[in-house]
C-alpha cells in the first residue's frame, strides 16, 4: 500500500497523458493507486450489463469512509437502476443517453433533512441547518463521497461520468426521488462499463503552474500558460474528432451568457423553495 | 487494477472497522485500492519530518485527475509551508496544533478569478461567474479534486486531516495568502506523517440504509438505525477516552446554536464581499 518504488514508464506516460507532453511536471513518489487516480476519464457510452452483486454497497462504503464535516454525514445517495425513472431522470438532464443506458445511477444529495427530522425527534432546533454555510458543507461532504465511490468503481473496471445536469430543475428531481425539503440532488453519477465505442482519451489539464501556489496566490506567467494549454486541447479536440476548441474558447461559451445554465442561474430561488433558507 | 477477488479478512475487518461489527453490510467485490479507501482516518497530530520530492506534484496531479464540471477547472490550491504563515493561518482556524506540526499545509480554492482574467484578457464579459451555482461548481470541483489528493497521499503513508475552520474568518485566509477576487478558500488539508501519538481509529459512520435509498428516498426505520449508531459511537468515545458522546448529542452540539458556527453564519455577507455575487 505504502509503495513509493517509481514504475517508470507507466508513470512518466501517465503524466504525459494527463498534461501533453510539455507540460508534464517533474516524476515524484508513484504506485498503483496513484496511477489508478491518474487514469481517469468520464465515459459517456455504457453497455447494459448489470454490476456484479455487491457493487453498490461497496461503493457506498467506500463512500462513507471519506472525511465528513465534524461528522455530521450531511450527504445521501439515491441508487437508481429502474428504467422508467433513469429515463425522466434523463430528461432533466437534457437528454444524456448515458443516464438511460448506464445500469446504475447514483444521485448525491446535499441533505439536511435526516438532522431536521433527528431535531424534532428529539425537541432541539436546530438553526445552523438555515444557513448558506450549512448547505456548503453539505455538497462538500456529498462530493467528497461520491468522489471515493468514483475511485471505488474505477478500481473494479467500471466507469463513470458526473451528471450536473440534474440541477437544470432540481424540483423536478425531487418529485421523481421523492425527497423531502432540506434534501437537493447535487449531482447524478453514471455508473456501468464502459461500451467499445466510447471515447476514453485521458483529457488534458491545465498546467501545475496554473492552479498550484506556493505560500501565496500569483497569475504572473497565466497568460502563456494558458496560450500553451490551448493548444493542447486544439489538438487533443482534433484527434477526438470534436473540432478543435481551445480551452479559452470553451470557457466563453460556458460562462458567456445565462442561456448556457440551462435554467442553473434560478438555483437560490430553487433552493429556498426546496427547504434551504441560505441565510 | 482491476482484481475483484475478494480479499476475505481484510474486508470482514474493514466492514466491521467502518459501521461497528453488528452493522456492516454483505461482502461485495473488493480489491487493495478499496481497503486503501476504507482505511481513512482523520490524523490531528504530525512529526516535522519533510515529505520525499516531489510529493506536492504527485498530489496536485492526482487531484487535477479528478473529474471537472464542464472541463472549466474552477479551482486552485495553495501550497503552504512556511512556519509563519501555517502559525497565522492557525489564528483562523481556532488554533488547531496540527496545522503548525505538518510540513504542508494546503489550502483548497474555488476559483472563479483565473476565469475573469481570461474574460478580461480576451474582452468577454463572463455573466455565468455572478451565480450561486457557479460557486457551487468551484466549491465541487476543488473538494473532488482535494478527495483524490487525500487517496493519492494516504497511499503514499501520509496522513491528513481537512480543516474546514477556514471558513470561520474567509476575509483573513485572503489577506495572508494574497488570494484575488473571486478565488475563496473552501477549506484546508493537514499533509504529513502521523505522530506516534495520533489517535488513528477509524470512526464508524451511519449505517449503509440510512444513508442509501433505493429508487427512491424513504426513512421509515431511520430512528431505530440512529439509536444502533448512538450506541456504537458511545462505545467508540468511550474506548478513545473522548467520553460517550452519541451521534444524536453531537449534531444537536454543532447544529443548535449559533454560536457553534464560530463566525461562518457570515458567510454569505462575506462572499460578496469577495466577489462572489451569489446571484
Amino acid at each position: 500500500m505504502n509503495t513509493t518504488n517509481r514504475i517508470d514508464g507507466s508513470q512518466t506516460e501517465a503524466l504525459g497523458r494527463r498534461y501533453g507532453p510539455d507540460a508534464a511536471p517533474a516524476a515524484g513518489p508513484w504506485n498503483a493507486h496513484i496511477d489508478l487516480l491518474l487514469s481517469h476519464r468520464s465515459i459517456r457510452g455504457f453497455r447494459p450489463d448489470p454490476l456484479p452483486d455487491g457493487t453498490l454497497e461497496t461503493l457506498v462504503a467506500a463512500a462513507q469512509s471519506a472525511a465528513t464535516s465534524s461528522s455530521l454525514q450531511t450527504w445521501s445517495v439515491v441508487a437508481v437502476t429502474d428504467p422508467a425513472a433513469k429515463a425522466a431522470l434523463a430528461g432533466v438532464a437534457s437528454h444524456q443517453k448515458h443516464i438511460e443506458q448506464c445500469p446504475l445511477f447514483l444521485v448525491w444529495l446535499a441533505d439536511l433533512s435526516r438532522h431536521r427530522r433527528l431535531g424534532a425527534e428529539e425537541r432541539a432546533d436546530l438553526p445552523v441547518t438555515a444557513y448558506l454555510e450549512t448547505f456548503l458543507v453539505a455538497a462538500i461532504d456529498a462530493a467528497l463521497a461520491a468522489q471515493n465511490a468514483v475511485t471505488a468503481a474505477e478500481s473494479l473496471g467500471l466507469s463513470t461520468v458526473y451528471i450536473g445536469a440534474l440541477r437544470n430543475d432540481p424540483i423536478k428531481v425531487k418529485e421523481l426521488l421523492g425527497l423531502p425539503d432540506g434534501a437537493f440532488a447535487v449531482f447524478g453519477l453514471c455508473v456501468g462499463h464502459a461500451s467499445a465505442d466510447a471515447a476514453d482519451n485521458i483529457k488534458p489539464r491545465l498546467p501545475q503552474a496554473a492552479v498550484l501556489h506556493h505560500e501565496t496566490y500569483g497569475s504572473t506567467n497565466e497568460r502563456a500558460l494558458r496560450a500553451g494549454y490551448d493548444a493542447t486541447m486544439s489538438a487533443f479536440s482534433r484527434r477526438n474528432g470534436m473540432g478543435d476548441e481551445t480551452w479559452t474558447a470553451r470557457v466563453i461559451k460556458r460562462m458567456g451568457g445565462i442561456a448556457a445554465m440551462s435554467g442553473r442561474h434560478k438555483l437560490v430561488e430553487v433552493l429556498k423553495a426546496m427547504g434551504f433558507e441560505l441565510r
